[in-house]
């Protein structure tokens, strides 16, 4: 029986959905070691819409599930459909869409909330303690997953390692190629993009991360 | 010295512009190979924007370079930019925005034309003798850039097949994890999503494309 790994995407594109290497380079390694991918997105406007040729905020209106379904070959869910019941493991990469759509992190920071049909989703793999996989930005979000005393990385950014521990969270420097695993709570972490300089390297994180997830899985 | 590869990109989606599995695949491999990869993409409103959850078309419009850089974490340029000169090989992945973008082959089939600053741009490859990769359903361009008797494979699709000899072109059916290599051209070709099931099944004959596509620059 193969497993079956939902991800969670939040737009397509670095600046404004999910970052794009990250979210493939994820199948691909899910796909090579014979796990099933299902991916969901939240039916919602993005945050906003950025020209990624020029960094500009245009003006104009995306969904972020149905950009979501460009990276998924048009295979993607409402994030509402998705049930723990139905997987072994769900994985978010990360973007700007991490921090933008998916929580306010962005905006907010240390005050930020979670997309309430997010947050339920992934509380249901918390609460049965299947294994949770967030890269780049998206470990942003473990302390309004877990609470207080997750441990996680987003690499070693100290800015953004201070947010996270003013929101509970304990931040652990971790190099692009390594992960960071939490047992208690059963969630993977690694920075990708956050320190990765190209794309290769940025898989070199994402594999160990998809690897360790599917033998918790 | 590494070896510098530039990438013609037509949008950021499978329906209306580049598959982005293949784009980054590509990009990926030639990574891991160590070579440096530079983008371009016409700077020029796509055919049509396609809504990827649904397949309809959507009442906007989008530009195809300003899509492409999406893939590209920004960093793509315009195609009229592109000079054989500053690179030793140039590959096109995939997507309908091969065939809706760089050319008219989704309308026009065997009557199609190539968007002239892209047929430009790989012309100057061409009459210097540099690899040329092309997948999917790009190798539908085949004859537009090379004339007649130039060999190259969309995999087994005996609709699209017939339209290329139609062209002039000399069709060779091609599995999933193969390339089909025509030397005197300098042209490699691999069905990629035109036959794989899988992203790892895609990643089978882009490795092989990308790393022929290298030895011979």
């Amino acid at each position: 029986m193969s497993k079956k790994v939902a991800m969670i995407l939040s737009g397509c594109g670095v600046y404004d959905g999910s970052e794009i290497h990250e979210t493939v380079l994820t199948m691909l390694r899910l796909s090579q070691q014979g796990a099933q991918v299902q991916c969901f997105a939240p039916d919602k406007p993005q945050m906003h819409v950025i020209n990624h040729l020029t960094g500009e905020e245009a003006d104009e209106t995306r969904n972020v599930l149905v950009e979501s379904a460009r990276i998924a070959r048009g295979a993607a869910k409402d994030v509402r459909e998705l049930k723990a019941a139905d997987f072994d493991a769900v994985i978010l990469p990360g973007g700007f869409g991490a921090a933008k759509n998916l929580s306010d992190f962005a905006v907010k920071g240390a005050d930020c909330t979670v997309d309430p049909d997010v947050l339920a989703a992934i509380g249901e793999f918390r609460d049965a303690k299947k294994p949770i996989g967030l890269m780049c930005i998206a470990p942003a979000l473990s302390a309004r997953i877990f609470g207080e005393g997750v441990t996680c990385t987003i690499g070693n950014d100290e800015g953004t390692a201070e947010a996270l521990e003013a929101m509970g969270a304990k931040h652990q420097v971790c190099t692009v190629d390594n992960i960071v695993f939490d047992a208690g709570n059963c969630l993977v972490t690694t920075p990708a993009y956050m320190l990765a300089q190209s794309i290769a390297e940025a898989a070199t994180g994402i594999n160990a991360l998809v690897d360790k997830v599917l033998e918790l899985a």
